[in-house]
């Protein structure tokens, strides 16, 4: 059967070139990178090319690059890194933040921190101006993710950031779904803390990083040998790290056209979906991921239309697949207004660089002939 | 140039049936194990078929399983895990523990807990008697490593595990350097929460379990999509779990055979390497790893004989690999008594299924023309 993957938001296949560049790494360069050998000298030295090629991506030094095991280990070690750091006080973020953000804010309301979690307009966006008015002399840490991976809302950061700075706050975001996919530039945006995650860019899963702006001083979450500065102990993943930083280093090479051409097909697909009677677009109509198209149906019957185009072979999904087996509506389409009902009729298609037009063409037809 | 890897204890290459198994998971099989559809389905099944495969190993349930991201997570997970479940208490463990407990524990004294470090004898054995002696009305957890990563001596853990449950005190085990070494059996021995890494028994890197007895409470350290029963969140490394449970369930099946393999070349490496004067075997003589050779060569130069070895293309160590880049004198040595000079004038090797009865007398003349 035709197999129509459009759920890239939710995890990528590893790039063939990302998969040839890691595979000696596995079976015979696969020294410890802290061992003086030369197995383990070899080792060192992929390990600290990657860690320039990751850094070159994002306009970073090879100094704040921080190796982690995922997009949810580089967050909750860019805010309990910091609160910790802190010890008490008071942390903004947004109520439509994923649960690696949400969750790690939940418990430091435990530990006594405050936390205010912003709203967002009805596209999703957070208001610069509301962010600037939560601040309080307590606020050490900003944290707004840079897309949302249900709706594909950018938030407008690079002001944040700067409100930031100019309180001198620390800024966090979340830019698993972003890297590779929008610009990010260390140097010119006011970001410290920055999580990205391989599996989302066609890297491998189970690698991740954080980038740590030079003086910010964070608290390990992993204790032990002191690998990756003190900050993430335990045996650097060697072969991940290398797939990572290649496939971050191909997705910001081919980004501006491949955007392009995502923007093309996604506004295909949202235009083909769209002729379905009352069904509408989520997330902002402009500022949002090329990849991204989230639409309730909600003149739709209760199927599930996940379950209906799995069996044509389209791969799609209800929510972010964080929250998949979560029978509770998701708290970004609450937040943005929809309600339980509207959220269960709601879809999204995140495209990635092997669909193509025919590939839409089928899912709009399939589309139609379920619920049209 | 011949190269002979004699540093396993570090790191270990990933065994090539263990590659192919993982391989269809970057790049075909590549969903995400939370997602509804076809890819997500078939990613679930794999990981739930993983983690049968390694509970099945070490004769744990499968509900027991928890997979990490390598052997410092699993345990720091274990140890602050239960730690910040009980909020206060005692935490006893030994001074020879790898850094991965070590320096958690040290946190936790900042944090008001108290622990105790129990000496070792000559030998880096904990003595039972000394543990037991140390437990209090307070106690709530002991770590003790199952054999130590320096000098392979192996812990009397049944004896120790036994007396942490008759005081109704959780029992932990780093198990990093005997899983696929030595026979681990969730079902008879008394461990409450054991740590496995993969790349230390020919599986890849960035990837570990934390068995948890069923009944244990722990807090987790990573805290979002609440994966592994909510115990880890992030999205779960499929290749990596794929290719972990293959090479825990491939060492485990040629344990018993490919440990007396080991251990005769160990024993040849330690008769020919102590036929140079002034040299001993560190660790016990009998309760240690199958394939580890610790010995220190007193009346050496002030050589650096890893690197004179590297020339020659024979790959060992002078510490464990976490410990390489710092000055101090590994704390298990002078643990067992050696002053910081015999340190420094010691050697580990530590033998893998590639190596041969010729590598070993290679390894041997190599020795005797350095230092002998």
């Amino acid at each position: 059967m035709r197999k129509i993957y459009l759920d890239h938001a939710s995890t990528t296949p590893v790039d063939l070139r990302v998969m040839e560049e890691m595979l000696p790494y596995f079976t015979e360069r696969f020294g410890n990178a802290s061992s003086t050998h030369s197995f383990g000298r070899d080792a060192r030295k992929v390990l600290d090319d990657s860690r320039k090629k990751a850094a070159k991506a994002i306009n970073a030094e090879t100094g704040e690059i921080v190796f982690t095991s995922g997009g949810t280990e580089s967050d909750n070690l860019a805010i309990k890194g910091i609160a910790y750091k802190k010890g008490k006080g008071h942390i903004i973020t947004s109520c439509i933040e994923h649960k690696a953000v949400l969750n790690p804010c939940r418990l430091l309301e435990e530990k006594g921190f405050k936390v205010t979690y912003l709203p967002v307009d009805k596209y999703g966006r957070v208001d610069p101006k509301e962010l600037e008015n939560s601040i309080t002399k307590d606020t050490f840490l900003i944290s707004i993710m840079h897309a949302n991976n249900e709706i594909g809302t950018i938030q407008p950061i690079e002001e944040m950031c700067d409100i930031a700075r100019d309180n001198g706050i620390v800024f966090h975001t979340d830019a698993v779904q972003t890297a590779g996919k929008l610009p990010l530039d260390m140097k010119k945006m006011n970001i410290d803390l920055l999580s990205i995650s391989a599996h989302k860019l066609y890297g491998p899963k189970g690698v991740g990083l954080l980038y740590v702006r030079e003086g910010i001083g964070l608290k390990p979450l992993i204790h032990g040998g002191e690998h990756e500065n003190g900050l993430r102990s335990g045996t650097e993943n060697v072969p991940g790290v290398v797939g990572f930083s290649r496939a971050l280093e191909l997705s910001v090479k081919k980004m501006d056209r491949e955007s392009r051409r995502l923007i093309r097909l996604r506004d295909k697909l949202i235009k083909g979906a769209l002729e379905i009677d009352r069904s509408w677009l989520n997330g902002h109509p402009e500022k949002r991921l090329p990849n991204n198209a989230h639409i309730t149906f909600s003149s739709m019957e209760d199927i599930d239309l996940v379950s209906e185009l799995d069996k044509y072979g389209i791969a799609s999904s209800a929510a972010s697949a964080c929250l998949t087996y979560s029978t509770k509506t998701s708290h970004v389409l609450s937040a943005i207004g929809l309600s339980g009902k509207e959220a269960h009729r709601s879809l999204r298609f995140t495209l990635g660089k092997d669909n193509t037009k025919e590939d839409i063409e089928y899912v709009i037809n399939k589309i139609h002939d379920l619920i049209g």
